[in-house]
């Protein structure tokens, strides 16, 4: 077995912004030439947060509306002390945690059809993100 | 470090069936011969999702019917664009996500011992379910 | 690539008490020697789980008061069957799920600065807690 490490680098757009990048997660399996293993996905910071998704429009619209359901914007302990207005973006992202990992066999990635990887930006603004990648397999 | 690959099967009788299948985990295990290291599992598609629970009536249903009480049934985007009536399930499954990992020592899983492995169907009606697994270890 | 498996025990002292064990874990990674791969931690149990968050006080008690707003105490039919008034418990621990992983590079975490790492003691009563570890990387 052997061990591959990158980074996707991306940019969101706005709070609650869903950003399926599953292609990108397969160019790095093809960079890695791993045929048979498993894509480890982190996503650095603790405002956004991963998961997968059947990703066309209706969704991208539900599944941020149920955050905002459940873990309203207002008043959190966490502005208190830092007034960034974000507690709620650290609570949902710590719900959902920002570890996800695929396998794949034959080089290809075992999703699917309708399951994309996801980046769930829970923060108040845009933001530069990083994903740690680590794919083992052999 | 070897890697052992298998897929477990199963079929989901209805919305909410929470499946252990604990066993069929200990099976594969058993098949890769390894004896130190970390079962990956992944259920496949994008309305069902896995989870550690103690297996016993009634957290079967009392977990079932959080799900039903934060994300009910009803007027979701996803079902305007498919009709099929089943964005709750969509929404649920990506909250609890498609993957989980069991470590294990001397061939035996490390799960406690109320501490069972389930696949949660979140789909509104039955379906054949396909779990991928891939063994690490030694 | 090699692995390397060891535990971490603590003691919970209540309910909602978060517990911040990233110096633990960083402690074992050394220890492992291991400069690029992952460290794998699993919650033993059925009434705790693992996430990541921003560790200050603020978020400590915001994180748990959203655990108690969606998953109250009252009746579940857990506690019909045990009596033991921890249904909310193993509830809100299959949510959060016992599972998390953490790369590394040159030895260190791939967390954010901050991003810290959790163990989330859902139970209704100060527990000792055993976090199974497994480092695979070379």
């Amino acid at each position: 077995m052997k061990i591959f490490s990158s980074q996707i680098l991306f940019e969101s757009k706005k709070e609650n912004h869903l950003i399926d990048f599953s292609s990108q997660v397969e160019a790095e399996l093809k960079k890695s030439k791993l045929k048979e293993g498993i894509v480890f996905l982190f996503a650095v910071g603790s405002t956004g947060a991963l998961t997968t998704i059947e990703f066309e429009p209706g969704l991208q619209k539900d599944f941020p509306e149920f955050l905002d359901r459940i873990i309203p914007k207002g008043k959190y302990q966490h502005d208190l002390t830092w007034h960034d207005g974000n507690g709620h973006s650290h609570v949902r992202a710590s719900l959902l945690k920002p570890d996800l990992f695929i396998p794949f066999s034959e080089g290809k990635l075992l999703t699917g059809t309708w399951q994309q990887i996801v980046f769930v930006e829970s923060d108040n603004k845009p933001r530069n993100r990083k994903i740690e990648v680590k794919i083992m397999g052999e």
